[in-house]
């Protein structure tokens, strides 16, 4: 079949790859609008030819939105327009703004709302790697608001990659990416700025910096164009998990302060239920 | 030469493995005042006998202490009144109060106060892994306290491990190691515990966590034993760097609060800068 990807970036690149290394993609057209990117696209394989937006549409069997979640919004509907036969899906990282925008859209059913769960702090076509998606989650958001030959498609694609499928409604997902993605970010780009802060005193501050400081911190290295209407998109979630964020480090402060160290023995022990999930 | 390690877990058993690996120990003496681990220290093979600390320091040429920074205040002077000829290096993570504590004794020179920049959030003898240490930095402090002979004597074995020599003084050392490995695992501490404290309510909040999670909260593994008197001694640091977190921390929540989403931007622009620092 032929595949446009539209945002042909870390996501939509590793997307790219991945699709004609399966044998899913016989052809894949980009659309994007950095120019740099349509370049960069071409030279690296990504994609076989760059095409404007409604021609790619057109000529298309499935149309894969892999752009910022604040381009998402603006552009969803507009290829709904276009779209007739063809499956849309997207990548996004939130999703309740997203279906609310294209809920009343009488093409609604041709657009299946996905989010797998595989990054890097790496972004642009640069950042496209094989194998990006094998092993991983990913979440299928309102399956029921779908035309089910769409999602059909979608779910072969993403099994295919080697991918496991998880059901979710659009808000509940949001909530849960607070948790598991969004504050990760946050409490690493506030890492970063607490030590770049230090840095202007002490030149020598990284000398000493190892394995586990730059696993807590290499988050910081993400794109502000993606984060940000990330952040945005999902601000009362976020937030929410932000504040208890700050009360668990208040905590930690507290037994810091009032030198109550059997306390923090116990905040300790609790975190460590962590490895129970994370292997 | 004959080498002695006290405490037979993850940084001692490590150590003891490049010790024999580069042929400069000859003999690996364990000292363990946990049972479990002596067994498991020679089924390993990490040590070649187990003797108690009095005994095998006398049939040593050099001594390690790789225990707790807790049991290392408590231990550091009677093994220093066993010393003679011996040399003796600690792998502690805080050192003001350390050398405060031996300042005085008249074989402070036997002693070289290290810290060798790398672990993992495992413990135990089990924990430890060949090639740890290598291509990492070290820390020597306060080095002109120390005998000639002795600081050569560890400055030649680190560098036989394929370390990087840095030196620095005790207070510096305790300021820096709060800022790029101590509040490091608070934050992953934290981390865990608010998602921890959300997953009772919602059983699937990890069906979710990928790859940037999983780093972000790693630490969070890390043994209360040997972190709770980690931040005891290196506490009023650690309050200042966790102090300044938090008001980080603040200015994200405040953006999203006041949808200021420029300044966001900004916080996020300025935490990229953590890419001149961690490749």
């Amino acid at each position: 079949m032929t595949v446009t990807v539209v945002g042909i970036g870390l996501i939509g690149g590793s997307m790219a790859i991945a699709l004609k290394e399966k044998g899913i993609a016989t052809k894949v057209i980009g659309v994007d609008a950095n120019a740099g990117h349509q370049q960069k696209a071409l030279d690296l394989g990504l994609v076989d030819e760059v095409l404007d937006l409604e021609t790619a549409v057109k000529v298309s069997d499935l149309i894969i939105l892999s752009v910022p979640v604040n381009a998402l919004l603006l552009l969803v509907n507009t290829v709904l327009d276009n779209v007739d036969r063809q499956v849309m899906m997207d990548a996004g990282s939130t999703k309740s703004g997203l279906l609310d925008v294209i809920k009343d859209h009488p093409k609604r059913g041709r657009f299946v709302a996905t989010h797998p769960m595989w990054g890097t702090e790496y972004s642009g076509p640069e950042a496209a790697v094989r194998g990006a998606f094998t092993g991983k989650a990913t979440v299928i958001c309102n399956k029921e608001e779908s035309d089910e030959d769409a999602v059909a498609l979608v779910e072969n694609i993403y099994r295919q990659l080697g991918m496991h499928l998880v059901y979710m409604n659009a808000v509940d997902h949001d909530v849960h990416v607070a948790y598991v993605s969004h504050i990760s970010h946050i409490t690493s780009f506030a890492l970063a700025n607490t030590v770049l802060e230090k840095e202007k005193e002490e030149e020598a501050i990284f000398e000493l910096a190892s394995g586990g400081f730059e696993s807590t911190v290499r988050l910081a290295k993400s794109n502000p164009a993606m984060w940000v209407p990330i952040f945005k998109e999902n601000r009362e979630n976020v937030l929410d998990v932000l504040n208890e964020h700050i009360s668990q480090l208040r905590k930690f402060k507290a037994c810091l302060e009032k030198e109550n160290y059997e306390y923090l023995q116990d905040l300790i022990v609790n975190a460590n239920g962590i490895k129970k999930i994370i292997k």
